[in-house]
């Protein structure tokens, strides 16, 4: 039994072709996959009963660009009739009467959510118990960790997550599929648990970039592109290191291997320094301990005991910073968000690791998001593209970054890459 | 007996001082003036019970800013043991697990939410029962009707609400108190059920300025301001029309007679014709209309027939708000909030009117935002000043804007203001 994605070649296109004439085909797919393989991943923490979705109306014509695609969404986000658990118990289990947002405007494209992906700890940092499908003694990343497992393990087509510092790019590079974070703002937030409201941003976790497009279509509120569809960036900025976390030999490798493959094609590739990224990873902690203290106070008020220590420590962090430190940073925030030029120059992308290395081996700990905070503060478009393996068969690739709400571009030209830092990998 | 407010002279500040040695005991008045008054005013969807307020623990010792203080909720905003209802049976009624954000921070400082107030459907326009303390043949205003009346009633010193139009200032002129919406992203959203996410802003309504000061200093993330405590602002701009709404005689001399207040203070006056509104409210339409339609397309998905077709048909209408078009007004929005000087020069303030006129004679419409929407939409902060009375014994003001996240500032400013110009009327 073929799963989703790679395995099978199948695009969101055609699933949505083949679900005009046989509307639930997919749906029962995705949940036999579920059945036969999520033991070994743990990537859902809900799924939905065949019962509870034939109580879903028929998926209607096939005008529909998401006609009876399954799909699978972070717990974080709500989904009617399923519960919204924040990788907690300390939340109820009451199924909920709405979906968010994001979630109904899929809907009404046709797609089906089947349950709901395991998350890190409130989207924080205390993992879930999902498993990395290319090896199950590594962590998949998060705090999206089910999501991305679950397209990884081709169990869905697409799932939903989110980012406040590193969680969706993070499991994507390490669970070896497609993640697109859009720009702040861009998809509505309301059935969304906030943790950071500056910061959190719902994105998807697909098996190709064509994919990624279809959804973007649809929950971004952006005009289309303006990049010329499959044609190649001009000129990319390099931003090879961090400042607080050194670079691992295989996404050093996947860095330089990208390079080449990009100058062979006439992209000309420029090595920043970029020291602004040491001041963007304090923003980012400044604005994150604020903003998640005051949103997770009233789950310490009541719940304390059920929450990870580490969870109740940055909690009473975050009431040490004081408001002046947060508001300054959140002014830079909004300043430095429209300065790509001075940052970038005339640079089309940013291409930039995604993770320090592939997946480390452990459940503890999801991995640091180094080299994803200082895009998130930014607010910027970042995208995930997988390259290639490392000899021991762990998942390694790139992050593409872009302009402030030039999402679409950014997609399209991750499009046109993509199979060219695939040939070189 | 004398209720909170105007009435009793008491300021949140008194409150809490009486409250370091008597915890329950303004919690317990507000309980009996609401069982005393609310059948006349009904301000109040939920109540909770005082079996229910004693197991909250007993609110700590005198050093805390808002000890023993009790307060409502605007009913699209969580508080944990409460239901939140959104003024609509489509909502499910299971008391909510946690407390919203700002419901925690003011409980961390020692308030006590009692319950919460009536709101119009989705705080958008179909209104509550709730009826106009002064005269209960007229509208309170929407959509935070319960909260503005529920002060203005006496019942409570202080209560949350919202504004997406002009859903803090309007009810707060119709009933006569002080309402203060703060700059667009002050208050954390979480545990609010939002509508438009680039527009809604929660606020407070309380009996005096200097409350909604003690209020500010919890809640909003801003330094303190730089105006310098009392001092008059120096010049202020004058908007006295708008351009799809006639003015009615009594808004209008009460905005002339504050103009004159100030004058005779030494303040410049400088009327501005502000033909930019026009744009505004088309900016404010289209923004409107394209979130609000995706927030409350799941609701309309599940429970259709349990909402008024007005909330259907604006629904309906947001959908034909081409992606295009919203986010080249969303675009503006962003510039044209950093620029209260092209708009308005060196002036410190803009004086305008808070509606066309004193609150209207019905219950079927809670009013206009004609006047509140062009700064809702700016994202600025708005402060609503009752003046006097008409004839009739209907409340009227004015209302204030200030610079974007001079939110302490226009507080400040206010507060000095607030005497002469009541004098004046």
């Amino acid at each position: 039994m073929h799963g989703f994605g790679t395995e099978s070649g199948a695009t969101l296109e055609s699933l949505a072709h083949d679900g005009a004439t046989h509307p639930w085909r997919a749906v029962k797919a995705a949940l036999a996959h579920v059945a036969a393989r999520d033991a070994g991943v743990r990537a859902w923490a809900h799924v939905a009963t065949p019962d509870a979705l034939r109580q879903e109306e028929t998926p209607p014509g096939d005008s529909l660009p998401l006609c009876g695609v399954p799909f699978g969404v972070k717990d974080v986000i709500d989904v009617a009739g399923m519960p919204t658990r924040c990788g907690s118990t300390a939340t109820p289990d009451e199924p909920r009467a709405f979906d968010a947002s994001c979630v109904s405007l899929l809907r009404r494209a046709g797609a089906v959510p089947i349950g709901k992906t395991v998350t890190a700890e409130y989207a924080f940092r205390a993992p879930g118990p999902t498993r990395n499908p290319h090896a199950p003694d590594h962590t998949p990343g998060g705090s999206s960790s089910g999501s991305a497992a679950a397209v990884a393990a081709g169990m869905v087509p697409f799932a939903l997550g989110t980012q406040t510092g590193g969680s969706m790019i993070r499991p994507a590079a390490y669970c070896g599929v497609v993640g697109f974070k859009p720009s702040f703002g861009g998809v509505f937030r309301d059935g969304l648990a906030l943790t950071c409201e500056s910061l959190d941003v719902i994105g998807w976790h697909t098996s190709c970039v064509a994919d990624a497009q279809s959804i973007a279509r649809i929950l971004l509120p952006y005009p289309p592109s303006g990049a010329g569809g499959a044609a190649l960036p001009r000129r990319v900025a390099v931003v090879s290191s961090s400042p607080d976390q050194a670079l691992e030999l295989e996404s050093a490798d996947a860095l330089r291997a990208a390079c080449l493959a990009l100058q062979r094609h006439g992209v000309q590739c420029v090595d920043i320094p970029f020291d602004e990224a040491h001041d963007l990873a304090r923003m980012h902690g400044v604005i994150m301990h604020y903003e998640f203290a005051r949103s997770l106070e009233p789950v310490v008020r009541r719940r304390a005991e059920q929450l990870s220590a580490g969870l109740r420590d940055t909690v009473r962090l975050g009431f040490d910073v004081s408001t002046q430190a947060y508001f300054e940073q959140r002014r830079l925030q909004a300043t430095w968000r429209m300065q790509w030029e001075r940052l970038f120059g005339d640079a089309d992308l940013v291409l930039t690791p995604s993770a320090p290395g592939a997946a480390p081996r452990g459940l503890e700990s999801t991995g640091t998001s180094a080299f994803n905070r200082i895009w998130s503060v930014l607010g910027w478009p970042c995208l995930h593209l997988p390259t290639g393996k490392t000899p021991a068969g762990l998942p390694v690739g790139v992050q593409l970054v872009g302009r402030f709400e030039s999402d679409h571009d950014l997609l399209a030209w991750g499009r046109a890459l993509h199979p060219l830092l695939q040939a070189a990998a």
